[in-house]
């Protein structure tokens, strides 16, 4: 059944138990040559490895596997442009009900195909926020499916709070952890795992200048409407009334880069990890190096969150910025 | 000391236990939609998660370290354009010796910048192998430095042969094991290892089809020239007379794969497994898509031998080619 309070630790330790048999445990890598030019011990969460390609996994499993027989007869719903419409839609297949996909015609084809690969049931609508969360009240009208919010849900929080959960017990010592910031089930799930497991470790979120909501949010004291404009395409959301209070307050700040910085962390990270990481990926470590002095000779733990990116945009981004 | 015999169990044991301490356990890794792909059960060990981005630490360092303190008292020596070069520069920095690398001036200036941060001393050259060899012979003249070949080396064969020792105790029911030859440092000791290890298990060599002399080498009996063609440039070397007496007996077959396979499988790696490799290193995968019915149904190891790739270049290949 699906809660209704913000998750307790039982809530983070019953998800990670439940998930645990259908999601990847990812590893975390080390690059002695990041930590030079970090100037810091850093390590990484690579989400991008999990199932998927992103962390969302997790969250869409925990929600799908804590309906009750009735609440998920009729299948799940949800509108989403990228990872959570897969990662639903996967978590739909697995426990065998059927996963109604509201996606904007706009999005990219890949995520399609990745939405098609799990069975899940496709509507296109406009490329609005209105047009999703109307043509999602017709289809849920229609099927009578159970939506699952992409963050606005305790049961997602949850399980996005499991990568944490894996990430200090692989590494205890961490004194910073930076994750970066959209909708902010990510966050606040983070947020969570790190206040009950680690309360002296400082969590930061990284967030793109140009879509700098989270922080406009902070300074005003109320969710502020994003604007869409920079290249971290997963970050373009605003926050939900249940993840907001709980990042207003854990977090320990907000640090904004810019896209040129973003690309050239993605640079760093695809060069130096060796691994393919999405542009909203790369978002944390830019903010690391945008302010060394705060994390300079720490242990600082970063989660790369995906790396469903397409090839082709991504040579041109880095050809364009780096 | 350096031996001068081909590896036996104990000295590929021996050399795996030198060499733990320098080096990375590299991960296997797989995905579920790669092996619908191949229609058959892929494992990934990733070698470009190695120190220095590539197996060549592994060989490298067991040459450095197996020298006697007097044979390595005046440092060592090699020509190499590529990943060896960083291998021995990095091996020769950890014993505190001196290491003379002789690179043609063509050679990436990104591998130049890898062997100079590990304190490597670069003697330029004309990009022929004459050039490389009579520079190198005046290098050791001049210095009474030791020669560590890249591959024509039964240390170096020996610990090329430990990714495959690790990758046996991670998967032990390989029943395919897929390198890629060059000079046949690698092939020859996943030979080896395998031989003693895993005797059913069939070991294959990827080779690109523009420097196929492997291939020929086995049909005429004879160490046969490469020809220079292939955009996997790592593997433009011809065998040494160490390393194809060992290939001849033991591989199953040579597989070779043209370009354009090439950088499909490249592309492939990259998305699927969201990992950054180089050409050179998808030659086995795109290997195993080309003789699918050889594979099919069966668990199949790949060695994935490198990263070091320049990023403007992959994006270029993935332009030209896919």
């Amino acid at each position: 059944m699906n809660q209704h309070h913000v998750p307790q630790l039982i809530d983070i330790q019953s998800a990670h138990a439940r998930i645990a048999p259908y999601i990847h445990r990812t590893p975390v890598l080390t690059s002695a040559s990041l930590d030079e030019i970090a100037g810091a011990h850093l390590y990484f969460k690579c989400e991008n490895f999990q199932k998927i390609g992103a962390f969302k996994a997790r969250g869409a499993m925990n929600a799908v596997l804590s309906l009750s027989e009735d609440e998920r007869s009729k299948g799940v719903a949800t509108h989403s442009s990228g990872n959570h419409a897969q990662a639903l839609a996967r978590a739909a297949q697995i426990v065998g009900i059927p996963a109604y996909i509201v996606m904007p015609h706009t999005a990219p084809e890949i995520k399609k195909k990745g939405v098609r690969a799990f069975g899940g049931d496709i509507t296109a609508c406009e490329p609005t926020l209105e047009a999703r969360e109307s043509t999602l009240a017709k289809v849920i009208a229609r099927t009578g499916a159970y939506e699952i919010h992409p963050f606005n849900n305790y049961e997602v929080m949850a399980g996005q709070a499991t990568a944490t959960v894996e990430f200090l017990e692989d590494i205890p010592n961490l004194q910073h952890l930076v994750a970066p910031v959209g909708g902010g089930g990510l966050m606040s799930g983070t947020l969570l795992a790190a206040h009950y497991l680690a309360p002296t470790m400082e969590v930061w979120a990284g967030e793109p200048e140009d879509a700098d909501d989270t922080y406009r949010s902070l300074q005003s004291g109320q969710i502020e409407p994003s604007q869409a404009g920079s290249i971290a395409d997963g970050l373009l959301t605003s926050l939900g009334d249940k993840t907001f209070p709980v990042i207003r307050r854990y977090v320990k700040g907000v640090i904004t880069v810019s896209d040129h910085e973003i690309v050239a962390a993605m640079r760093l990270i695809w060069e130096r990890l060796k691994i393919i990481i999405e542009p909203s990926c790369a978002v944390p470590l830019a903010a690391v190096l945008k302010k060394k002095e705060t994390f300079a000779g720490k242990h600082v733990g970063i989660i790369l969150t995906g790396g469903n990116v397409d090839l082709t945009k991504a040579c041109e981004l880095f050809a364009r910025y780096t």
